[in-house]
């Protein structure tokens, strides 16, 4: 009976030495040395077994420490806890700090950015070889992605917040563009609240499709507001825009890089507006801010032309006659610069 | 004068504040109070300044901030110490902690495993959708990989050991099977240096090809030796292995979970062990450490059969007949189980 006792004593003893171990020491112990940084997925769904056998799958932890992260775990009581998703920690993270992350759901923050001056289709394209972006629009044409985010109006061009947007991993595109199309919806609402009065722009998709030209006509701040000025005064005295940009759209893949005069002339293309009055039918590009407020607040002045001077800026004109001096100082200088390159 | 004095004094204290700001506050203050991990990647050849634009345009810095990096990283003389690759960090680092960190290199790491059992068609599969890797072989055959490896021997299989294996973002997938080929040959080198006499096996290649066909036929540790040993036994009897693992590994593609009579009598299938004596023409899968040892040191028995109890574990016996009863028992359980499940 002495004997039975004893060993009930060391059996006792052993135990609470060994959950001691499990409970205070291990969670506490660096699992390595290594400083360096792994990258680690917990899937959706995940059970905390699966977590703990991927951990020594991938070399994090040993064989003989499963039982210990995992009971470690489960005496927290956190298995329902823990977040799925894309992890970063160094290789001597502690067990306690590392279920912490999990249980935070610090994960990975990945980026998109959509560019001022993008297309739509160039964004699209952007997201689909993102690959944190999950796909689920890939292949759909435009009427049916704007049909899947719920949209009325099928032209999807121009509506889409340029901006940096962040997210975790296996994000859907659907969501990010539902996000960008919301907070365009937002800004150019609040822009428009707060516009000059009298300008020659009557409805917020007026001005999105003005904006996104002067998006693609100019990359300086200090111009957006001369050159929608111009176009303003353009349409208030039904001159024609006579914007380059709005051809290259209309053209699509048959633009190769040249504007001919043939293009110019054409009345196929309803973006020409050489040929077609007013605004063309819709943005021709995702407009920033910027150009979205250079359009509700236009320049004062009493320009009609503006040329480029070849350096990003531009020379604006008030009358045809100081603007073709204006052309032809321009078409001097590329003259010049292309005998220079010779 | 005295006004022209002041000027530059000015303009002189203005300075110093401006590259103190830039070289010892800005530095230590964090970019933002956000914990969140982000996800930012310099490509190979990237100069400072694309760096620089690139957090700002993934949100990471203000504008106003670009020239102050820019102008820290270049006073410190780092901009040609910068590692290309994957970086993961907090977005409240500071400036002088995230330059260090990208000095370092201390770019994400991430695993690959290549599990025991696995064939090598299915290693090819799970490297080819491993994001982090990048692909080279893809699309080529089992012998253009081979010789792309520089190998003369064009069966793949058996080849590379299963193990996790950790390395950079784009690291190309000849690169991870180079290295896993290398082990295998190391690893199994170490093991034909210390193997039992008088075993079987001639040859390590024969040894790889044993020890495939006992990581198929169990997952239990204590079991491989008493297999290795009954397949041994037979070689040197001159018995037919009669492994139906093999089978199926000729088979391929034909193959849909059941071993047919005429799987059993066909010649044709190369890796018939019931029709062709001795060893299958090459491994039949990766295998594992612990079965390449198994086959080295066979265990002393001799048990020339054996049949799966059906919990993973396997009745051994020394003649047919004791065989054919524990082989009824099994088709006995087996109906038992079927008839509980209907």
């Amino acid at each position: 009976m002495v004997r039975l006792k004893y060993l009930v004593i060391s059996f006792l003893v052993l135990s609470l030495l060994a959950s001691t171990y499990m409970l205070m020491v291990y969670p506490k112990k660096s699992l390595s040395n290594n400083p360096s940084s792994i990258y680690f997925q917990i899937p959706e769904g995940a059970t905390v077994k699966f977590i703990v056998k991927q951990l020594q799958a991938n070399g994090i932890i040993h064989s003989y420490e499963i039982p210990l992260f995992y009971g470690y775990i489960r005496s927290k009581g956190l298995q329902r806890k823990i977040q799925a998703g894309e992890y970063v920690f160094p290789l001597n993270i502690t067990p306690a700090q590392l279920l912490q992350k999990w249980v935070k759901g610090d994960v990975i923050i990945h980026s998109f950015t959509i560019t001022e001056g993008m297309t739509f289709a160039q964004m699209l394209r952007a997201m689909q070889f993102h690959p944190a972006i999950k796909k689920t629009l890939w292949g759909q044409s435009e009427e049916q992605i704007m049909k899947s985010l719920g949209e009325n109006i099928f032209i999807a061009e121009g509506l889409f917040f340029p901006d940096t947007y962040h997210f975790k991993a296996n994000t859907t595109d659907k969501t990010l563009l539902l996000r960008a199309r919301k907070i365009m919806s937002i800004k150019l609402m609040d822009a428009w609240q707060n516009r000059d009065l009298n300008i020659a722009i009557k409805t917020p998709y007026e001005a999105l499709i003005l904006a996104s030209i002067v998006e693609k006509e100019t990359g300086r701040d200090e111009e957006r507001e001369k050159i929608s000025g111009v176009f303003q005064r353009r349409l208030q005295k039904n001159m024609r825009l006579q914007a380059d940009p709005t051809i290259v759209y209309g053209l699509k893949e048959a633009y190769n890089g040249k504007i001919t005069k043939a293009h110019l002339q054409s009345s196929d293309n309803p973006y020409n507006t050489y040929r077609h009055a007013g605004l063309p039918p819709s943005p021709i590009a995702l407009p920033g801010l910027r150009s979205i407020e250079a359009v509700l607040h236009p320049d004062k002045s009493e320009a009609l032309y503006f040329v480029a001077k070849g350096d990003g800026t531009h020379i604006f004109s008030n009358t045809l006659s100081e603007h073709n001096q204006a052309v032809a100082l321009y078409l001097q200088r590329m003259s010049n610069h292309e005998s220079l390159q010779r």
